[in-house]
C-alpha cells in the first residue's frame, strides 16, 4: 500500500529499488512511530480535529500495536512501503474512516524526523550507559593493577615507566570525553521535530508545544525547514559522537593486540576468549580484541558517509535521506556490542607483573636519573648530557624505583577526581 | 564446527561477536571456494599429495557442491564458522579422511583470498557490461536528441548553448574512463594468491602455476606476504574504481533531478517511474534518480571504510580483514542495480524540445555574437566590451542559430570517435 | 639548534623532510607557548626548583618575547626545529644556565599539547562569536522578509509555500545546533596537559593545579597517558564541530548559488559582489558563495584526515602527531574568513519579492486547499484524492494566501523562542 | 588585472577571499600554460584567425616567456588574479593587439584544464620513476637479505617462518599493482580538453586534433562538456592512485617502526637517520619513518576532499573546483619527498642476522613439523591434533631450518619474475 497511489502503478522494479531494505530498518522505528503517533492523536484532539472518541480510540488502538511491537509480533510486509504504511493500515482497518484521520496535519517527513529523533534520544542513553559500565571496569582495574609497572613508550620506542593502572585508567578518563560529546549530540536530537510537516509547516492550527511535552522533548525544533534540515545532521552529529567514543574503543583494541602480541607477553587472555589457526596448532589469536579494533574503525567511516549522501543538496527533503538509516541503524548495534564485549573480555585479562625484570627495559629510568641530577642542582640541559653519556658508555645504572608523586602520575593517579569528573557529566 | 577447536570452548558471546554476519556473506563465495579447491585438489595430486583416487574423488564431490550451490540449495547453518569450513565438513562427512586432506598446503588466509579474487574478476565484468549497456543507450539517446538546444550552465548561471545531444554523450564519453579504472583493478584481482597460505607460504612442494592455469589468472602473486598484503588492497582498489563509475552515475541522477524540477522543466518522467508525496496530491518526484545518486554516493564512502580498516596496520593477516566483505559485497551489488535502473529510467526519459523559446535564455549566444565580431576583426578583447555594453544597455540580439563545427562541440559530437574509444579499452 | 642533539648530526636530507613547515605553523603558537612556560615557571618556582630570582628573570624574559610576538617581530628561523626551541634559545641567550632550568619538569610532548589546548580554547571562542554575528543578521533579515513568500522544495519539486523569513531563520535556528557542538569541544580541550611530560608524567613534584589554575583551564586532564592520548582526539574533536558548522554554512551556500540562477531567480547579488567571465560579458556569477560552499566542504575533509593520521596507532606520543597542525591550522583560518564574507556579503543579497506570480508555482497550495477540505470534515486520505483529482482535470484552484499559525509555520516564525534558545548555549 | 573586468571593481575583500593563494598554486601551472597557448597560437593560425606573423609573435614571446619559469624568474603579483591572467598581461604588454587575440576561441575554464593535466601527466612520469627507484632497492635488498630469517606474524600473533627477502621483496611486488593504478590515471589525464572552452565548445572553427598532437596528447577529449566534468575527476582518479601507492609505503613504514621497537629489534637505522628526545637521553627515534607514514596517510585523504568538493554538483563549470589544487599540488610533492626520502633511508637499515636465536620463536616452525606428518602420510587434521598436543604438554621441538620450495615461498621468492612482471607494466 502506498499513502499516495493515484491509479497508475509505479513500475515493479522501480518500486524494489526504491523500497530496498527500508522494511527491515524500519522495524527498529515502529514502537517511536507509534508513539510519536499517539502524540499526534491527542494534540489533533486538543485542537478539535478529531472528536475525543476519535482519539480515544486511536490511542487506544496504537497502545495495541506497541504491545504487539514490544512483544516482537509486529512485521512490516512487502505489500506496504514502510512502517508508516504499516501502522496507518492497521489503524484504517480497525477503525475505518477515523484511521485516516491520523495523517491530518503531518507528513511522512516529520513523522519520520520524530520516529528518528525519538530513537536516537534513547539510543544514546544506552551508549551512555554501556559506556558508563566499561568506565567503571577500567577504574577498578586501575585500581587492582596500581603497582604494576609497564615500559611506556613514545615512538613505539621503549621510553618512561607507566604502569597497568596509569595505562587502564588513561582510557577511562578519555571516555569522559567521549561522554561529553554524546551529551551534545543528545542535546541536539533532544528537539521535536514533528509538526513540521513536509518541511515547511502547515495550515492547521495544530499545537507543536503539545506533543513537545507529550513526547518529553527538552524543546521544539521550531523553524519547520530547520526541523526538515536536522535530517541528516542529527544523524551526523550522532555518529561524530559515536565516532569519538570508537576511536577509544580501537586504539584501546590496538594496545591490547599489541601487548598480547609474544614479543611484549604484557597481558594475556583466557583460552575461552581465543581463536586458533586453520592450520597452526600453537595460535591463541586476539580476534575478539581485533574485530572490536576493525568494527571501532568501521564506525568512524560512518560520518563521512552521511556527509557523502547529504552534502551540496539544496535545503527541503530529498529522497536520498532514506539511506541515513542503512549505515546508521546498524552502526549503532554494532558500537554497542564492541562496548558490551569489551568489559567482557578486559575483565578477564591476565596481566604479567614480572615484565620490567627484562633488562632491554632499563633505560625507562633515565629520565628519573636525569632528574636527580637536577634536584641536585644541575641545569637540566647539562644533566641530560651527562646521562647521555653514561648511555654511549653502557655506565648508565637504572633506578628502577618510581617515585611519581604529582597529580596523574603513576604513583598518584587520582582515580577519585576521575570518577568524581566522569560523574559530573554523566 | 571449528577448524581450529582444540577442546576448550571459545566462549559463545565472543563467538557470536566474532562471526557476526559473516555466513550471509560468504554465501557469495561459496561458488568461488569450491573452484579454488578443485584447482587445489588437482594440483595436490600432481605433486603426489593426493592419490589419483583422492583427488577424483574430491574433485567429484566438490562438483556435486558447485551444482547444488548453484541450483541455490548451498546454505551455511549456525554450527560452521564460514563457508570454508562447511565445505570441509561435507567434504569429510562423503568421503571421510580423504575430506580432511583437503585443506593441506593451504590456509585459510589463502582460501579466503582467492575466493575474493575470482568473486571481484566476475563482478567486474559484470559491472563492466553493465556501464557499456548505459553507454550504448547515452549514445544512441544522443543521436536521437542531437539537434534539441539546452541551455549551458557555469556556476548555475546561463552560459553558452548546449544540447541534448552534448548532455548526453558527455556521459557516455566520460564512462570510457571508469572503464579504464576497472581495466586496471580488474588487472589488479588477475593475480593468483592460492599458495601463500597464512601469507607466508609453506613447506609443502606445491605447483602455483598449476593452479594459476586451472583458475585462469593471468598470472601469480609470486610473493607469498604479497599475496597476503593484497588482502584490503584488492578491495580498496576496486572501491576506487566503483567509485569513480559511480561518480558519474550519481552526477547523471543529479543533473536529472534538477533538470525535472519546474523551475528547468527541460525533461520529464512518464508516470509509471515517479512516485508521489503523502501530503501533496501534485506531486511526481524522481525518487528513482535520488535514490541512484545516493546509493551512488554511499558507495563513494567505501573506500574511505576500507582504508580506515587496513591503515596502519602491519603486515601479516589480521581479523580486521573480515569485516571487509561486509562493506565490499553489497555496494557491488548496488552500483550493479543503480546501473540497471539508471538504463531501465533513462530509456523513457521525455525531453522538452522547446526550451530555448523562453526568452531568459537569449543570453546563450552573447558568446557566439562575440565570436562573430572576432571573425570580422576585431581582437577578442575588444569585441567583449562591445558586447557587454550591448547586454548593459539591452540592445542585445541574440543569432539563436548555432554553427559549431569543430570536434565535439554541438553540431560535430563526434559520436562515432567517442564508440571506437570505448571499443578500445573494452 | 636541537634540543636533543648529542653530536652525531642527523642528515640534512632527513632534518627537511621531518621538519617540514613546521616553523610557518608554530608561530600561532609563539603566543601560547610563552604562556605556558610562564606558568611552568612559575610552577617551578613554587616547588622550589627555581629561586625566586630565576622565576622573576625567566617571566619578565618570557613577557619580553610575548610582546614581540604580539607586535609581529617573532619569527622561527630555519636553524630552529621549532617554536619551542627558539623560545629556549632565546631565554638561554638572555639568562644563561637559568634559561636552561625552564624545561625542567615538562616535555616538549605535554608543551605542545598545552599550546594546542590554549590555541584551540582561543579559535573556539572566535569561531563561536562568528557564528553568533551570522545568527543575528540571519535573524534580522528573516524579519525584514518575514512576509516575502518563497516556494518551498521537496525533492527539488514545488512542494508547499515557504518565505524568506521561514528561509534565513531556518539556517539561524540550525546554528545553535553547530554551537552546542562548538561548546563540547571547548569543554574537551579545556582541560590542562601540562604535567604529562612525554606522556607518563615525570619524578618532579610538581603542581600541577597551579598551572591549572594560572592558564585558567577548567580542569585538569588527570592522568599523564589520558593527556597525551589527547593529542589528535581534541583535535579531531575541534574538527567534528567546525565540521558540523561548514555543513550548515556550505548548505546556506548552495541555496543562494541555486537561487542566484536565472532558473529561480529568487535573489541576486549586487555587481560589487559578484565576478565575471573571461569570454562570456553577460555573466555575473556568484563565485563569492562558490567558494564558500568549497571552503566549507573542504573543512568536511578534515576529521577524516585527522583520523587517518591518528588511527592504529597505540597508545604514546608518535612523530605522526606533527602533521595534525598542517591539515588544522589553516582550516580555522579557512572557516573563520567563510563566517566573516557569509556576512558580509549576505547582507546585501537583493530579495525578489514578486516570485510567486509566475503561475508555475500555483500547486505550492495544494495542501493548504486540501486542508480547507479537511476543516470542513473530509477524512485526510479522501480529500487528497479530491485535490488530486482536480490537479489531474485542471481544474484546481490556488487559494494564494496563507494563514499558518503553528510555532514554526510562515506566519509564526518564533524568532524571539529562537534567538532565547540561541542565547541559553552561547 | 581581472579578465573580465567590466567597470564596477568587485569588492576588495571579496576579492581577496575568492583568489585566495591560487597565485602562489599557479606557479608550478605557469609552464604548461605556455605550452598550451604555444599550440592554441599555431592552431588559431592554421585556421587563419591569426596571421603567420602573429602567431610567430606570439610563439615567440610565450617561448621567452618560457624560459624566464624555467630560469625560476616567473611571478604573480597581487595585481593579477591568477597565471592565464599574468601570462596574457605579458603578452600584450610586449605585443598590443596581437596579444589581445591569444585568449581568442577559448576559455580560462579548458584553459587551466589543458594546464593541469599536462601537469598531472608529468608528475605521474615522475611519481612511477621514483616508485622504480624504491622498488629497485628493495629487489636488491631482498637477495641481499635473502636468507636472513624473520619470524612472520599473524593477528600480531609469531606464526610461520618469514625472512627479509621476503618481506622486502612483499612490498616490491605491490608497488608494482601500484603502477597498474597510476597507468590507469595517466591514460586517463592523457585526453586534450583544450578547445571545450567554458564547457560548451565555440562557435570558431578550431582544429582539437591539430593542438592534440602539438601537446602530445594520446587522444582528445571529444565531447566538450565531457572535457570539462574532466575537472575534479581527473584530479580524483589521480589521487585515488597516489593514495594507493602511499598506502604501501605507509604500511612499509608502520613494519619499520615496529621491527626498530626494541621489542622487536629486528632491525635498526644508524645514527644520522634518526632523531633524539628533548627530555631522555637514551632515545634514537624513527621520526623519519613516522613521517613517512603519517604523510602517507594524509594523502590517503585526498580523494575523500576531492570528492566533497565536487559531488553534487551539477554538469559545467563551477567556482569551487578551483580548491582543488590546493590539496592536490602539494599532496605531489609530499608523496614524492616521501619515496625519495624512503629509499634514501631504507638503503641504510640495519638487519639483525640473529633474531630467531630467542627461543620464543621456536613455535614458528610447527607447521613445518606438521606438514612432515603429512608428507609421511598423517591426514592433515589429524596431525594437527599431534602438534597442538606437544605444544599443550611442551614437547613440541623446532626443525629451525625451511624447506620451502615453491613460487613464492621463503627459499624461492622469484625475484626475477617479480623485476618481469614489474618491466611489463612501466
Amino acid at each position: 500500500m502506498k499513502l499516495w497511489e493515484k491509479g497508475i502503478p509505479t513500475d515493479q522494479k522501480i518500486d524494489l529499488f526504491t523500497v530496498g531494505n527500508d522494511r527491515e530498518l524500519d522495524l527498529v522505528l515502529a514502537k517511536y512511530d507509534v508513539l510519536g503517533s499517539i502524540a499526534h492523536a491527542k494534540m489533533l484532539q486538543k485542537i478539535n480535529i478529531l472528536t475525543e472518541n476519535e482519539a480515544t480510540d486511536l490511542v487506544t488502538t496504537l497502545e495495541e500495536i506497541l504491545a504487539e511491537i514490544e512483544k516482537g509480533n509486529f512485521t512490516i510486509e512487502d505489500t506496504f512501503e514502510d512502517v508508516h504504511s504499516k501502522i496507518e493500515y492497521l489503524l484504517t482497518e480497525k477503525l475505518g474512516d477515523t484511521g485516516k484521520k491520523i495523517h491530518t496535519a503531518r507528513s511522512r517527513n516529520d513523522q519520520v524526523l520524530v520516529d528518528i529523533h525519538l530513537y536516537l534520544k534513547t539510543e544514546i542513553s544506552e551508549i551512555k550507559k554501556l559506556t558508563k559500565d566499561l568506565f567503571d571496569l577500567l577504574i577498578s582495574l586501575s585500581k587492582k593493577y596500581e603497582n604494576v609497572l609497564l615500559p611506556g613508550y613514545t615512538h613505539l620506542q621503549i621510553a618512561m615507566p607507566s604502569s597497568f593502572g596509569m595505562w587502564l585508567s588513561a582510557y577511562a578518563e578519555t571516555l569522559i570525553d567521549d561522554v561529553v560529546l554524546l551529551n551534545a549530540a543528545q542535546k541536539i536530537v533532544d528537539q521535536n521535530p514533528l509538526g513540521s510537516a513536509a518541511g515547511y509547516g502547515s495550515s492547521f492550527p495544530i499545537d507543536r508545544s503539545f506533543t513537545t511535552q507529550e513526547l518529553q522533548f527538552a524543546t521544539l525544533k521550531y523553524n519547520s525547514l530547520a526541523a526538515q534540515m536536522s535530517r541528516g545532521k542529527s544523524e551526523k552529529t550522532v555518529a561524530f559522537a559515536m565516532s569519538g567514543l570508537a576511536s577509544t574503543v580501537s586504539k584501546l583494541a590496538m594496545d591490547i593486540c599489541l601487548y598480547m602480541s609474544q614479543n611484549f607477553n604484557f597481558i594475556s587472555l583466557p583460552s575461552h576468549l581465543t581463536t586458533g589457526s586453520s592450520i597452526m596448532p600453537h595460535k591463541k589469536n586476539p580476534d575478539v580484541f581485533e574485530l572490536i579494533r576493525a568494527k571501532c574503525n568501521k564506525i568512524q567511516a560512518l560520518p563521512y558517509e552521511i556527509t557523502l549522501l547529504t552534502n551540496n543538496l539544496p535545503s527541503g527533503y530529498h529522497r536520498d535521506f532514506q539511506l541515513l538509516k542503512e549505515g546508521l541503524f546498524p552502526a549503532i548495534q554494532s558500537l554497542k556490542s564492541c562496548l558490551e564485549i569489551a568489559s567482557f573480555a578486559i575483565k578477564d585479562i591476565q596481566v604479567n607483573e614480572t615484565i620490567l625484570d627484562d633488562k632491554k627495559y632499563d633505560y625507562l629510568f633515565t629520565v628519573d636519573a636525569l632528574n636527580e641530577l637536577v634536584t641536585e642542582g644541575k641545569p637540566f640541559r647539562d644533566a641530560y648530557k651527562i646521562v647521555a653519556e653514561q648511555i654511549e658508555n653502557n655506565t648508565f645504572q637504572s633506578p628502577k624505583a618510581t617515585k611519581h608523586t604529582h597529580e596523574g602520575s603513576i604513583n598518584n593517579l587520582c582515580l577519585e577526581e576521575i570518577v568524581w569528573k566522569m560523574g559530573n557529566v554523566f
